[in-house]
Protein backbone atom coordinates (compact mmCIF):
# COMPACT_ATOMS: atom_id res chain seq x y z
CA UNK A 1 0.00 0.00 0.00
CA UNK A 2 1.54 3.41 -0.14
CA UNK A 3 1.40 5.47 2.50
CA UNK A 4 3.08 8.86 2.46
CA UNK A 5 5.65 9.84 5.15
CA UNK A 6 4.83 8.92 8.91
CA UNK A 7 3.34 11.29 10.90
CA UNK A 8 -0.19 9.49 9.89
CA UNK A 9 -3.09 7.61 11.61
CA UNK A 10 -3.84 4.03 12.25
CA UNK A 11 -7.60 2.64 12.81
CA UNK A 12 -7.52 -0.40 14.58
CA UNK A 13 -10.37 -2.69 14.01
CA UNK A 14 -10.11 -6.63 15.56
CA UNK A 15 -13.28 -8.23 16.06
CA UNK A 16 -15.07 -11.59 16.13
CA UNK A 17 -18.21 -12.01 13.95
CA UNK A 18 -21.31 -13.84 15.20
CA UNK A 19 -22.61 -16.88 12.74
CA UNK A 20 -24.22 -16.09 9.05
CA UNK A 21 -24.44 -13.56 6.76
CA UNK A 22 -26.72 -11.18 8.16
CA UNK A 23 -26.35 -8.83 5.04
CA UNK A 24 -22.73 -8.29 6.47
CA UNK A 25 -20.85 -9.07 3.31
CA UNK A 26 -22.55 -6.41 1.03
CA UNK A 27 -22.70 -4.28 4.03
CA UNK A 28 -18.90 -4.11 4.33
CA UNK A 29 -17.88 -3.63 1.15
CA UNK A 30 -20.24 -0.71 0.79
CA UNK A 31 -18.36 1.01 3.61
CA UNK A 32 -14.89 0.58 2.57
CA UNK A 33 -16.38 1.66 -0.98
CA UNK A 34 -17.62 5.16 1.26
CA UNK A 35 -14.60 5.22 3.45
CA UNK A 36 -11.99 5.40 0.33
CA UNK A 37 -14.22 8.79 -0.70
CA UNK A 38 -13.77 10.69 2.48
CA UNK A 39 -10.99 13.44 2.58
CA UNK A 40 -7.73 12.25 4.74
CA UNK A 41 -8.65 8.13 3.76
CA UNK A 42 -5.07 6.48 3.04
CA UNK A 43 -6.03 3.35 2.58
CA UNK A 44 -7.31 0.33 4.38
CA UNK A 45 -6.37 -3.60 4.67
CA UNK A 46 -8.58 -6.58 5.92
CA UNK A 47 -8.12 -9.82 7.01
CA UNK A 48 -10.54 -12.29 8.41
CA UNK A 49 -10.00 -16.00 9.00
CA UNK A 50 -12.58 -18.83 8.40
CA UNK A 51 -13.45 -19.03 12.09
CA UNK A 52 -14.50 -15.44 12.24
CA UNK A 53 -11.41 -13.63 13.66
CA UNK A 54 -10.73 -10.52 11.49
CA UNK A 55 -8.41 -7.49 12.01
CA UNK A 56 -9.18 -4.09 9.69
CA UNK A 57 -6.45 -1.40 9.25
CA UNK A 58 -7.75 1.67 7.85
CA UNK A 59 -5.09 4.49 7.86
CA UNK A 60 -5.65 8.32 7.77
CA UNK A 61 -3.95 11.56 7.04
CA UNK A 62 -5.17 13.03 10.64
CA UNK A 63 -7.79 12.88 13.82
CA UNK A 64 -10.00 15.09 11.86
CA UNK A 65 -10.45 12.60 9.37
CA UNK A 66 -10.96 10.20 11.41
CA UNK A 67 -13.75 11.79 13.33
CA UNK A 68 -15.74 13.35 10.15
CA UNK A 69 -15.73 9.63 9.14
CA UNK A 70 -16.83 8.58 12.60
CA UNK A 71 -19.86 11.13 12.10
CA UNK A 72 -20.51 10.00 9.06
CA UNK A 73 -24.60 8.99 9.16
CA UNK A 74 -24.84 5.71 6.89
CA UNK A 75 -20.91 4.55 8.88
CA UNK A 76 -22.95 5.46 12.21
CA UNK A 77 -26.13 3.26 10.91
CA UNK A 78 -23.77 0.32 9.75
CA UNK A 79 -21.89 0.43 13.37
CA UNK A 80 -25.18 0.42 15.28
CA UNK A 81 -26.20 -2.81 13.17
CA UNK A 82 -22.73 -4.18 13.81
CA UNK A 83 -23.52 -4.07 17.17
CA UNK A 84 -27.02 -5.74 16.62
CA UNK A 85 -26.17 -8.17 13.98
CA UNK A 86 -22.55 -8.91 12.82
CA UNK A 87 -20.05 -8.56 15.62
CA UNK A 88 -19.62 -11.00 18.67
CA UNK A 89 -16.84 -8.68 19.93
CA UNK A 90 -14.95 -5.96 18.83
CA UNK A 91 -11.91 -3.62 19.90
CA UNK A 92 -10.96 -0.65 18.46
CA UNK A 93 -7.58 2.05 18.57
CA UNK A 94 -7.06 4.87 16.85
CA UNK A 95 -3.47 5.36 17.05
CA UNK A 96 -0.65 7.83 15.64
CA UNK A 97 1.83 5.87 13.09
CA UNK A 98 5.55 7.59 14.32
CA UNK A 99 7.22 5.50 11.91
CA UNK A 100 7.18 2.69 9.32
CA UNK A 101 9.15 0.18 7.10
CA UNK A 102 8.73 -2.61 4.58
CA UNK A 103 10.21 -5.45 2.87
CA UNK A 104 8.86 -6.38 -0.99
CA UNK A 105 11.23 -9.63 -2.47
CA UNK B 1 -7.64 -8.68 25.44
CA UNK B 2 -7.09 -6.71 28.67
CA UNK B 3 -5.24 -3.28 27.55
CA UNK B 4 -4.07 -0.66 30.08
CA UNK B 5 -5.73 2.86 29.20
CA UNK B 6 -3.52 4.22 26.78
CA UNK B 7 -0.95 5.70 25.69
CA UNK B 8 0.39 2.37 24.80
CA UNK B 9 1.96 1.48 21.77
CA UNK B 10 0.82 -0.90 18.71
CA UNK B 11 3.06 -2.30 16.22
CA UNK B 12 1.32 -3.23 12.66
CA UNK B 13 2.33 -5.97 10.65
CA UNK B 14 1.38 -6.55 7.49
CA UNK B 15 2.35 -9.20 5.48
CA UNK B 16 1.95 -12.04 2.46
CA UNK B 17 3.31 -15.11 3.12
CA UNK B 18 5.74 -17.04 0.54
CA UNK B 19 3.64 -20.79 -0.58
CA UNK B 20 4.46 -23.44 1.57
CA UNK B 21 5.43 -23.91 5.36
CA UNK B 22 9.37 -23.76 5.55
CA UNK B 23 9.14 -24.12 9.38
CA UNK B 24 7.12 -20.91 9.66
CA UNK B 25 4.35 -22.43 11.80
CA UNK B 26 7.03 -23.62 14.34
CA UNK B 27 9.06 -20.74 14.18
CA UNK B 28 6.14 -18.30 14.50
CA UNK B 29 5.21 -19.57 17.85
CA UNK B 30 8.01 -19.79 19.53
CA UNK B 31 8.63 -16.23 18.39
CA UNK B 32 5.42 -15.20 19.92
CA UNK B 33 6.01 -16.80 23.22
CA UNK B 34 9.04 -15.61 23.43
CA UNK B 35 7.80 -11.67 22.68
CA UNK B 36 5.30 -12.78 25.60
CA UNK B 37 7.87 -12.90 28.20
CA UNK B 38 9.69 -9.53 27.16
CA UNK B 39 9.13 -6.75 29.53
CA UNK B 40 6.60 -4.27 28.35
CA UNK B 41 4.79 -6.46 26.25
CA UNK B 42 0.72 -6.13 26.48
CA UNK B 43 -0.44 -8.48 24.09
CA UNK B 44 -0.70 -10.09 20.64
CA UNK B 45 -3.78 -10.26 17.66
CA UNK B 46 -3.18 -12.22 15.00
CA UNK B 47 -5.08 -13.10 11.95
CA UNK B 48 -4.07 -15.03 8.58
CA UNK B 49 -6.17 -15.65 5.17
CA UNK B 50 -5.61 -19.20 3.38
CA UNK B 51 -4.79 -16.62 0.62
CA UNK B 52 -1.94 -16.15 2.86
CA UNK B 53 -2.83 -12.45 3.58
CA UNK B 54 -2.04 -11.55 7.34
CA UNK B 55 -2.47 -9.23 10.33
CA UNK B 56 -0.32 -8.95 13.40
CA UNK B 57 -0.66 -6.52 15.89
CA UNK B 58 1.40 -6.40 18.93
CA UNK B 59 0.89 -4.16 21.61
CA UNK B 60 3.86 -2.97 24.16
CA UNK B 61 4.02 -0.60 27.14
CA UNK B 62 6.21 2.33 25.16
CA UNK B 63 9.19 2.17 22.55
CA UNK B 64 11.84 1.28 24.69
CA UNK B 65 10.00 -2.59 25.06
CA UNK B 66 9.58 -2.12 21.50
CA UNK B 67 13.28 -1.46 20.39
CA UNK B 68 14.61 -4.41 22.97
CA UNK B 69 12.51 -6.84 21.39
CA UNK B 70 13.30 -5.55 18.00
CA UNK B 71 17.35 -5.71 19.39
CA UNK B 72 16.48 -9.51 20.53
CA UNK B 73 19.04 -12.23 18.56
CA UNK B 74 16.23 -15.16 18.10
CA UNK B 75 14.24 -12.43 16.72
CA UNK B 76 16.92 -10.51 14.47
CA UNK B 77 17.73 -14.00 13.18
CA UNK B 78 13.38 -15.37 12.96
CA UNK B 79 13.23 -11.70 10.77
CA UNK B 80 16.28 -12.45 8.67
CA UNK B 81 14.98 -15.77 7.61
CA UNK B 82 11.10 -14.55 7.01
CA UNK B 83 12.49 -11.99 4.39
CA UNK B 84 14.94 -14.90 2.78
CA UNK B 85 11.73 -17.70 2.77
CA UNK B 86 8.70 -16.74 4.27
CA UNK B 87 7.27 -13.39 3.51
CA UNK B 88 6.49 -12.33 -0.20
CA UNK B 89 6.01 -8.48 1.25
CA UNK B 90 5.02 -6.96 4.76
CA UNK B 91 4.24 -3.55 5.70
CA UNK B 92 5.53 -2.75 9.81
CA UNK B 93 3.88 0.57 11.62
CA UNK B 94 4.72 1.68 15.18
CA UNK B 95 2.07 3.25 16.20
CA UNK B 96 0.81 5.40 19.59
CA UNK B 97 -2.80 4.14 20.87
CA UNK B 98 -4.15 7.73 21.79
CA UNK B 99 -7.90 6.00 23.07
CA UNK B 100 -9.51 3.07 22.51
CA UNK B 101 -13.02 1.46 22.75
CA UNK B 102 -14.82 -2.00 22.61
CA UNK B 103 -17.76 -3.69 22.36
CA UNK B 104 -18.94 -6.84 24.08
CA UNK B 105 -21.92 -9.10 23.43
Amino acid sequence: MELPEPPYYAVIFTSQRTDGDNGYAERAAAMSKLAAQQPGYLGELSVREDSGAGITVSYWKDEESIARWRANLEHTEARRQGRAEWYVDYEVQVSRVERAYDFRR
